[in-house]
């Protein structure tokens, strides 16, 4: 099964709104066939698997890391595959929450007298299908929110200056982090001040770069910013508040290429940040990570929007007047500080990198 | 030698000005006795050793974690009691700094015709004398900051409530760290809000307490404060400034047994920290905690004054209008950050803690 979770990664990012599964067939003790789920969300893990077992598949055993679908979709429903190819047994990692499938994979497969086991290594399974399920379930994607911080929890100095937090090899695994993601959020004053490109820029990975999505109420964003100059080549898209629009920079922004998305505000007149993620739940993004600033994560924590964090964090000490890499969140006691539990710990170059889940 | 120097670290705190040493008498492979530096700085690590070894110490090898002194003190130098033992051969951390020794320890031995090896575990040896050898080399304390933040780099809320950041076991090693040092020094902003006790409450330890610091330039701390009340118990220095005296309260902190430095204010009119640390390094202090807040950790770093940092951290975020652990440094650029190189990382309870050293 972890093997099968190591082949879910690879279509993190590429499969949306469809999971990134993973799939293993095993007989007579040894592996013969490997899949996962394609880019653009087909063909299946276990469509993948099975082409590549062959009549071999007769009697094996599939590990899945997320329930065969049951449902008649573009291609026949995996379970149907599944029993078609004689299987012995299937494990599964987590049941499929999407109301189309729910069990249904897995009573197709009992029903046809096929072993099956669910919850193994659920855990694992759970984290590499995180965004799938959000989506499901609640309609938003998951949201990430990556910070690369001094040890004192800053991201530039008072100056502003930002270049660079952390080392080469953190920065590198961080564009990783946006490869396998669906969409990266920032909020207009980074956009604004940084003038990032928010690409994967490691090398041959620049068709993995998600979806720019830039929260800019004010429509503060120039139009020579490099995420309106070049949104022909990087679909972006920017949320910006109803009638609250420049009519020129609006006709300038589309010109460029940019969607833009009108959302209401929200009581303090900022934009309506529940809108916004549903919004990017209902268009199919199932993972989003949140690249700052400080603000828009301070803002996305209060509304218990945040569900992971991975934290850069670099041996150095930038000081009190420096920039916070999460802004005010108004807590009075110390016992209502948010809470969150380490999920992984990881050495990158001089740097380190933290995940963690927000603890409810 | 690791276990000389584990003995060693049985004397932190309580030998200033004496140097804490650990010593290993080892014969025919067979640990045959140690030693270490009792309280108060006498008996040497090596006296005690020979004396637990008697007449087997003849033909053993010593392991001890700093030079055998060579100068006649209270007690005839360590170098002569090992050669009148009879050992074959002494194995050396580090030399010693103090200019009456200085390699002549080292030579009387090999004069003796004893086998010296100097430099052996040379690292954790320097690590455990740090103390000792930056007060006989620059006339001061080894300063080291204890911080206990969040994730973000915070020690309170914004309403001042900090009660508590970490858990109870990394505050019990919180204390710990109070015993095996000197002299713990906090901020006048500090110890009058926080009204602290600063003392090791670690069950049958509170004779290990540090002296008590306090740099109040202003006399902002009431006579009402714990550390002035019982500073009969606990001996409690308060470093004021020079000309800026209220002789009422003066009066009221000599009568509570507090003893009062007066010195010079720097260029902005805030104590002379130099002065302070100087100060404690002519009083014998070799060891110094500083336990905040975020001003005067920012003022020792800004001076390069501070030496390493014990950082407990717990896995919450407070958010950018909380309290931050180290005040503004005016740092403009990144490239000039304070780099800190990690010596040691422990999970302590849910928390964790890190060592560090401070990069030049």
């Amino acid at each position: 099964m972890q093997s099968a979770i190591n082949l879910a990664a690879r279509g993190l990012g590429l499969t949306w709104p469809n999971p990134a599964v993973g799939c293993v067939i095993v007989r007579d003790d040894k592996v013969i066939a490997r899949g996962w789920t394609q880019p653009g969300g087909r063909p299946h893990a276990e469509s993948e698997a099975l082409r590549r077992a062959g009549k071999k598949a007769g009697g094996s055993t599939v590990y899945v890391t997320l329930e065969p679908c049951a449902h008649q979709g573009t291609t026949p429903p995996c379970a149907k595959a599944l029993i078609d190819a004689n299987v012995r047994r299937v494990v599964i990692g987590i049941k499929d929450p999407d109301p189309r499938v729910n069990g249904a994979g897995i009573k197709m497969l009992q029903e046809a007298g096929i072993l099956v086991d669910v919850g193994i290594e659920k855990n694992d399974a759970k984290l590499i299908t995180g965004g799938f399920v959000k989506r499901q379930l609640e309609g938003r994607p998951l949201i990430t929110l990556k910070l690369a911080t001094s040890l004192d929890g800053r991201i530039a100095c008072h100056s502003g200056d930002s270049k660079w937090v952390t080392g080469e090899i953190a920065r590198k695994s961080g564009h990783l982090l946006r490869a396998n993601h669906d969409g990266i959020l920032v909020g207009a004053i980074t956009a604004a001040r940084d003038n990032p490109t928010l690409t994967c820029r490691l090398p041959g990975m620049l068709d993995s770069s998600p979806i720019r999505i830039i929260v800019d109420g004010g429509m503060r964003l120039p139009e020579t910013n490099n995420l309106v100059v070049d949104a022909k080549k990087i679909p972006t898209w920017i949320f910006i508040i109803k009638k609250r629009t420049s009519e020129n920079r609006k006709k300038a922004y589309a010109n460029a290429g940019v969607e833009i998305i009108e959302i209401d505000s929200d009581e303090e007149g900022n934009p309506n940040l529940l809108k916004v993620v549903t919004f990017l739940g209902s268009r199919g993004l199932t993972r989003v990570l949140v690249e700052g600033g400080g603000v828009i994560a301070a803002a996305l924590l209060k509304l218990g929007l945040v569900d992971e964090i991975f934290w850069y964090r670099a041996s150095k000490i930038i000081g009190g007047d420096g920039l916070p890499a999460i802004g005010g969140l108004g807590i009075e006691k110390m016992r209502s500080a948010q809470c969150l539990e380490k999920i992984s710990f990881d050495y990158v170059g001089d740097d380190i990198v933290e995940r963690y889940r927000l603890v409810i």
